[in-house]
Formats: structure tokens, C-alpha cells, sequence
């Protein structure tokens, strides 16, 4: 291999079209386009007038077969991600895909195993939050401790504005057999992931999703759901896509100290200079007085500090794209995992599965009745061929 | 009766003692202490020595009898104000019930049924912060339509924080027999009365409550609730004793704009200039884009108010003690009738209810299952009769 990876990209359009730019315009030094596969001619057309010289295919398989590539990213619907990312790892091809990692963690799971088989390639997914210094900074933090173990997190999402034009713009979007889902599948898994990257992965979820609630979809464009870790932690999420003046607040509540994080910005990190129970412990009414009337020193009690970031949004995915491209060239660890994907998966398929039975759901729900729900929905909808 | 309606005060507690200074020090114009009730000698030397002249009672149904007062406020454990309430009604003397009104729906139906009986009497219940004026704006501007029908709201109310020497200084303090329930039933009712009277009562709540989570108690030091306004309107509450840097943000959105407060001081109100559905209908991908990266001109699309306010804690009291006054005086209209208690306490009885059985329920719930799970509670407990 030489020393940049040659990738190819299935998929020419908003996605894929970022990351050819970026890539043609030496955003990420280590990575060059190998080829193109879109299914659409005017795609073709357009990667053949835009990358001169670069091979551009209809199939993507034949692309796989090419030679002309060491890589993937698989910018097309969330349904073709397994299947394009086992192709690709089958015939020694290392693997990108973009999130989600798929719509049910049926099919997630066979990639992973499958990925599992080959140790000796890259398999990544974009999560492309996981580059930004501000989410990077927050898991240190609290891996590190220094706020103590988590009681509760809220995090309400809901700069994710989609117009109805946008929904309009492509058939297979916010159908259930084409995209598998909303905002829940589409927008939020960067926070599903980022959530449970820095949060931990919950035991079990209660939610309630409206439907075409105030956009007309058959899927969702609104949710709440309530999440416990088990040992009385909790936390609760709220996305939508509806929300012209967008909410992104995401507040972690530790045994030592809190994080609060304002449009994915400013993080107010709180820490208390003993375990929180220790302070309440030797305190009483008095110092609930004085602490609401402002008499309480609290530097006697805790520090503040405020950390600003201000990351750009294309250089999180150019990173991602670079750090995949180091690990297939030196072995540089993965920011995002391709198995790190069934996570986001599995937590957006609990809130539908717990929204369609009206009960909490455990993360360990069963696959199958998901799936036969989930084709319900499809057949329903008619548009789509149910999945296996 | 005399210009000034003479208050029976029972209870010379925190509460009490705090009106008995607000009136003697002439806050509430229109009010006098006409007798003071405490179980407690102590407490009865003490309202002696700092209030001459005025009558002091062990036995508030004497004091009722008294002839020294036209109206009582009832600053006891939250299972009493019921009864209270109802007996000073009997004997024609106005009643202003301490927050929350009762400890479960059942004896505060009954309040609510008796005082219906009387009314020509006054009935309130102390709702301070519906005299804050940030709060009395929010009910304008929602009744208004300013921002629309309401799609969303949540509340993550935290600011109660309260050391383990606050639990341990009342033996009846978070206990099932003696004061029925934690945060839901001391702290958060000011809440829960704001958030129905500001976005409406919901049709059915799921909650997960942490039941002596970070302190050593019986009863709930957290909460968490997801409620259900029927046609996909939903909302959360989040509220806690034990977080030292509280949060105190409530967001509403609507059909036409959003309104955030912060720290109960800081509205932002956010409307626009069409329903949003109006504004998404006519816009599409390439306006998220724009959006994304600050090309919108939002001006074209909404106006932005930010209000500030500066509410004095004692001067909410104070104004609902006076407000009652008026309304016994002139029939001035009460900012909180009494009738209006049973909202916050349906909703607490929902949520506690809705954790003991794991599963949604309906504000429409079972009084007496819910009595019965609460009788269950307070015979483990066993340190408090039963209740009827």
C-alpha cells in the first residue's frame, strides 16, 4: 500500500460529496480518492466532470473488485451499511461506514461479527462528535473521575431543523421501508453515540415518539425518552426535528461535581472539593439558608471552570476520515470503532420498540420482535420490501 | 369585619414564623396577626415573647373558637392542611392552606368538596411563585398564543438542595407517615403548580423515581417524569435534593415560537413571525444549509425578546398573604385558589404511583390504589398510623 489510502466512495451525495471534496482538496493528507460508485447517471456524470481521472462505477461490488481501492465509505441509506461493509471486509477491503451503523441490531450484529473475523482491517464508523475537542475533553473528564460517578444526564437536541422540503427532497427519506426511521435514525445518532460514549450504555428505556407529529412523515420527528443505568441513575433525551430555534443542552450530574454543556460550545465543569455527600453530611438547614441567600462561600466547596470550543463542523469529519485512514496505514487507534455502532443502534431501536408496546424496554430486548414490528411498518407503509 | 383581616397563623415553624414577621413587620398592609397556634411550648414562649398581645394556643380548633380571627393559614405537616382547612371552612373562618394541599387527592377532594360548600369564604393555597411576575408573564404569553398551541415542555428544576441535617432536624421530615413523600411533596410543588398552570394538566405520566438515592431517607431525593398531553404534546420534569449547583431551566416550545427560562430570573421568548409549519412547508434542504452556517437571516423569520426579572422571595409571600386578604376584604380574585392544589398533588400521586407499579398512569388514576400503595409504605415505615 502506498502511504495514502485509496478510498472508495459508494455514495455521491451530500455525504459522499462532502467527503470527496474534502479529500480532493487535501483535507486529509493521508487519504485519496480511489474511485466513486453512484447508482444515479447524473451522479456519475458529476464525479467523472468534478475528479477527472478518478474511476467511477455503477455497482458498488464491482468497484470492490476494481483494484483500484484499499478502502470504503459507504455513503448511501442506512439499511445497505452491513451489507456494504461485510462486502468490502470480505474481499480484504477495509471498512468505513457512516452512522447509523444500520437500522436494526440484527443486521449491526452481523457486521460485527463478520468485522470480528477480520482483525487484520480497519473498521470504523463516522462518528464524526466523537472528533470534537469539546465531546473528547467531556469523556476524559469523566473517565477521569473528577466529577465523581454519574447520577443523572439530560441532554435536549433539538437544533436538528429539518424543513419540509427537506423531507420531500429524496423518496427514501422518513419512510420506514427506505430509511428505517426519523430524527432517531437520521440526526440523533451522533448524540446517541456521544451519550453513551461518555454516559455509559443504559440498562433499560421508557420513551414516547410522535409520528409525523408536526411534519408530514410516517416516521418520527419528535422524542422523549427516560433511560436508568439500574442503582437509581437515570437520564432522559429529547431530539427533534421540528425546533426552528434549536435546544442542544446536555448536563451530566456526578457524585463530585457537575458538567453542563451549551450548544455544543461552552462546558460548564463544576468540582466539589469533597464527594457531595460528604459536604451534605456535616451541613444543615442553616446552610440551606445561606446558601440561597448567597452568604454560602461556595469557592469553600467547589471550583468552576468554563471551557469554551469552537470546532468546525467539516474538520470533525476530515478527522474521522484521517484518523480512519492512520489506523489502516500505522495502526493508529480508532476514534469510533465500526462496534462501537450497534450501541447507537440498539438505543434507537429500544425508544421505537418501548413507543410501540407503551412499556419500558430492557437494551437487551429481543432482536426478532423488533424486526417483525418494525416490518409491520413497513408493510404498512407499502412502499418498501420488508427486511430479513 | 375591620379593614385588616386577623390571620390565625398555626404552626410557628419556618413557614410560619417567616409570615408572622412579614405581617408584624407591615409587609402585607392589609393583614394583622390576630393568634398564633403551636403544638410546641417552645415554640408558644417564643411567638409570646416576640408577638405581645397576641393570643397564643396549643389547640388550633380553640383558636378557631377564639373569636380573635377571620381567616387561618395552616403551616403544619402537609397531611394536615386538609382537615384544617375544612375545619376552619366549618366555623366560617377563611382559609389559606399551606403548599401542597394535602398529601394525596383523596383528602384534598374532600377539602375541595367542602369548601365549594362555602363560597362565600375565601380559600387559598400558597402559591408564592405564581406571584412571581417572570411566571405571571409566561401564563400571558401562553394564554395569549403568543408562541403558538404547545408542542413541548421541560423543566429541569434542581435548586433544591438539601444536606442531610436538614432530613435529620424534624423526625416527621421525609418520612411516608409523617410528611408522605421527599422533593415531590415538600420542594417541587411549587413546580408542579406552575408548570399545569402555565402548559396545562397532562393525561398521563411515566416516571422513575429514586427513592433515598444520595441521601438517607425513605422517601424520593429524585425524580424524573415523562408526561403525555395526548396527540403527541409531551413534557418532562426533573427535579432533585441533592445537586449543590442546581439547575433551574424550563423550556416551552410552541407552534409559533419558544420561550427558555433560566434560573427562574431570565426568560427568552422566541416568536415567529408565521406557524412554524407554515415557515417549513415553504423552505428546503438548501435552507438548513444556510441555516447551518449562519446565512438565514432569522430576523426575517422571528424576534427575540429576552426578559429579566428580579423576584424577592419573601415579597411572593407576602403579596399571596395580602392577595388572600383582598380577596376576603373586596373579593379581589385569588392568584391561587385553594381549589387549584389539587393539581400539583394529582400529579405527585401520579408520579410516585406510576413508580411503585413500573408502568404509565393516568392523571385519572385509582385514589384508593393509590392510598392503599401509600398505607403499604407508611406500615413498613412504622413510625406513623395509617391514613383514611
Amino acid at each position: 500500500m502506498s502511504t495514502k489510502v485509496r478510498i472508495g466512495i459508494i455514495g455521491l451525495g451530500q455525504q459522499g460529496g462532502m467527503y470527496a471534496k474534502f479529500i480532493a482538496e487535501g483535507m486529509v493528507p493521508n487519504m485519496v480518492i480511489g474511485a466513486i460508485t453512484d447508482t444515479d447517471p447524473a451522479k456519475r456524470e458529476l464525479a467523472a466532470a468534478t475528479y477527472p481521472g478518478v474511476p467511477v462505477y455503477a455497482d458498488y461490488l464491482a468497484m470492490l473488485d476494481g483494484g483500484e481501492i484499499d478502502a470504503v465509505v459507504t455513503c448511501v441509506p442506512h439499511y445497505l451499511h452491513p451489507e456494504m461493509g461485510i462486502a468490502a471486509l470480505s474481499r480484504d477491503i477495509h471498512a468505513l461506514v457512516e452512522k447509523p451503523a444500520g437500522v436494526y441490531t440484527k443486521q449491526v450484529a452481523e457486521l460485527n461479527r463478520y468485522a470480528a473475523t477480520k482483525p487484520e482491517l480497519s473498521f470504523g464508523i463516522m462518528f464524526n462528535q466523537r472528533n470534537n475537542p469539546l465531546y473528547k475533553r467531556l469523556k476524559e473528564i469523566v473517565e477521569n473521575g473528577e466529577i465523581g460517578a454519574i447520577r443523572r444526564s439530560n441532554w435536549v437536541i433539538t437544533t436538528w431543523w429539518r424543513p419540509q422540503g427537506y423531507y420531500n427532497s429524496s423518496a427514501w427519506r422518513a419512510t420506514w421501508g427506505g430509511e428505517g426511521g426519523g430524527v432517531l435514525v437520521n440526526q440523533a445518532p451522533h448524540q446517541l453515540d456521544l451519550w453513551q460514549w461518555i454516559c455509559g450504555v443504559p440498562k433499560s428505556v421508557y420513551a414516547k415518539v410522535s409520528y409525523g407529529f408536526r411534519r408530514d412523515i410516517a416516521v418520527e420527528d419528535e422524542v422523549t425518552a427516560v433511560v436508568d443505568y439500574g442503582n437509581g441513575v437515570t437520564g432522559t433525551f429529547v431530539t427533534a426535528t421540528h425546533d426552528m430555534i434549536g435546544t442542544d443542552r446536555f448536563e451530566i450530574l456526578g457524585d463530585q461535581g457537575k458538567i453542563v454543556v451549551e450548544g455544543s460550545k461552552t462546558a460548564t465543569v463544576t468540582r466539589l472539593r469533597k464527594p457531595e455527600r460528604e459536604l451534605s453530611d456535616s451541613m444543615g438547614m442553616e446552610d440551606v439558608m445561606r446558601l440561597f441567600t448567597g452568604q454560602l462561600n461556595m469557592d469553600d466547596y467547589l471550583t468552576t471552570e468554563v471551557i469554551e470550543f469552537d470546532s468546525v463542523w467539516g474538520a470533525q469529519h476530515a478527522g474521522v476520515l484521517e484518523n480512519f485512514a492512520a489506523n489502516v496505514l500505522d495502526g493508529t487507534p480508532l476514534l469510533a470503532p465500526g462496534s462501537d455502532g450497534i450501541n447507537g443502534v440498539r438505543l434507537a431501536n429500544a425508544i421505537h420498540l418501548s413507543s410501540w408496546k407503551g412499556q419500558e424496554v430492557g437494551l437487551d430486548f429481543d432482536e426478532d420482535e423488533f424486526l417483525s414490528l418494525l416490518n409491520d411498518h413497513i408493510r404498512t407503509e407499502g412502499k418498501y420490501p420488508e427486511r430479513a
